[in-house]
């Protein structure tokens, strides 16, 4: 981290410092619905985009270069952790991942170890130098893992599924062997996230993308714990965005995590999120992607009206969860450009 | 309704009666957890069980003759109504229903209709005649329909998906057309809704288990209006309970709305619910039904603790959401005995 960064606008709304309007960037930016990046993929298959630095720095920057966010995402994937643990994930073009030996009973902890991460994952710790090369200095580079929660849920599942009810029974049932998954979850991602800073992402999101599926006492006892750990072991070392969707009865309790900002999905208001998550805390949210298929007048409209609503500072506009892959590319760039001249 | 009920707890908890217990029953119960319906299952498809008065009968009475629960529900599908409307709708076992032709364009709307229900949905009317044969005055029998903004889900999407992404985009593209299909849906539901009252339903449950998918305003635009405009049509002639899955932020409303009862999901706490809801609504929750899989200590302990933290008044034991297929029977009658001792 020699240069300094030219656009810190992401940082200093992380660290609660004046802006002059608050940054931009998308969940999964780096993604289908661009052309450039679809034509990457007819070429290179999933995990090659990840495990290949060039490639995963090309994708990191597009969103950059093609449609001006005030930061960059590192293109990779949560269930990298998983792979690193030892367990085989299969990714399906539009079907979505596949594990093909889930973790279910006491013999299965025996395929899974918490890795040395340096050494598995020294393809994402490259990933970030090249990007970072590519980068310049023009943005922060934003670092990210799955939350112990989420990735318990593919690790026991096996696939993606609505609810994850093999994943909830297992819980219910064995309660014990889920505390130690989660447990080696944990001490992995902090690891990982630990090498991420080290390798110079300037800030991480931790993505809880499945809390929602969790009661607020099984959010108490399955999630929140594991995402406090890891937030506090981080915190330090560098600023940390905790998104944990659909968790908004948990939002005094994210907010006393020690976590720079929290990520809202767009369940959740403005007067609600402020009012539960208190004044010390930066918010990230929430245009629902859906709307980003509105008349372009539209999209700016409700664009200036949720900036108008959480305030311009200690705010990062973003989408309630990932863009959609059909988004026209025009309709996101005008999502993006509208808060680039915001005035209040 | 000559013969009065000889378990009326439901309807007493319903019009806000003193109860000695609350009443328990379960969304799903007449479903693929019970070895007599997986038999029935081999013999007569998805629609001939719906379609057939004797069959849709004996499947609604099987739990209360073999769990107990203080009430029935009719076995039928939310999706009888855009099948009356015109619409071709495919139940393929395990893989849930296909719409082939859904409904996006002006001229899709020319092969949907507000149908003659009464003439369309007879087979339903039917087996509410049958089922009130077979129950010979138990306990009550409830008919239900799916919301509008429910069942737009499936006439845009044309199947089940994880977010319903394309009918959610299609109502920030053409909230025009969105509102006819809902307007349509509506006036279909609320004639429906009648001839069930007068079939002889002893209360209805509206299902909107997509309205978690619409953000605080969108709901207030796509979903609760017309979510008000069936309880007031229905109210005066039949209880109403309303299930608006994940939509916490509308509960005053929903209170206000005329319904004698609220469903709720199992991401809500009692207190949180009691204090939007207000006392003047009766409210229906949320076990979580992967919490069924625990123990059945356990499972007794949270049923106990859940009853407690909402009170035996004014409140309607049932999941938060539909029993998962895989529970096993022995769990699900734990569940509904340890409501049944219940002593607060």
């Amino acid at each position: 981290m020699t240069n300094p960064i030219k656009n810190d606008l992401l940082l200093r709304a992380l660290r609660g410092e004046l802006v002059e309007r608050p940054p931009v960037w998308m969940m999964r930016q780096a993604g289908r619905y661009l052309p450039d990046f679809r034509a990457l993929r007819t070429t290179h298959s999933f995990f090659e985009r990840c495990r290949t630095p060039e490639l995963a720095a090309e994708i990191t920057v597009m969103p950059v270069r093609q449609i001006g966010v005030d930061a960059a995402i590192l293109f990779s994937d949560i269930l990298v952790v998983p792979l690193a643990m030892g367990m085989e994930v299969e990714m399906h073009e539009g079907r979505g991942p596949l594990l093909p030996q889930p973790v279910r009973t006491v013999a299965d902890f025996e395929r899974i170890r918490v890795p040395d991460v340096c050494e598995e994952l020294r393809y994402v710790t490259d990933a970030i130098a090249a990007s970072r090369d590519l980068l310049r200095s023009d943005v922060p580079l934003i670092g990210f893992a799955g939350a112990p929660w989420t990735l318990l849920c593919y690790m026991v599942e096996g696939h993606g599924a609505k609810s994850f009810d093999l994943a909830r029974e297992w819980c219910a049932r064995e309660p014990g062997l889920a505390h130690r998954l989660l447990r080696m979850i944990t001490d992995t991602t902090i690891a990982y996230l630990r090498a991420q800073a080290d390798a110079g992402v300037d800030c991480v999101q931790i993505f809880d993308s499945w809390a929602g599926l969790l009661g607020p006492s099984d959010f108490r006892i399955f999630a929140q714990p594991y995402l406090i750990e890891i937030t506090q072991a981080l915190r330090d070392h560098v600023p940390v965005i905790l998104f944990a969707r659909g968790a908004w009865h948990a939002l005094p309790d994210l907010a006393a995590s020690g976590a720079h900002a929290l990520g809202l999905d767009w369940n959740i208001e403005s007067s609600f999120a402020r009012a539960h998550a208190g004044p010390c805390v930066t918010l990230q949210s929430n245009f629902d992607p859906a709307h980003l298929f509105a008349p372009l007048p539209e999209i700016e409209r409700r664009t200036r009206a949720m900036i108008d609503a959480f305030g311009v500072q200690r705010y990062i506009v973003n989408l309630g969860h990932g863009i959609l892959p059909t988004t026209p590319v025009d309709h996101a760039r005008a999502f993006v450009d509208c808060v680039k001249i915001f005035q209040s």
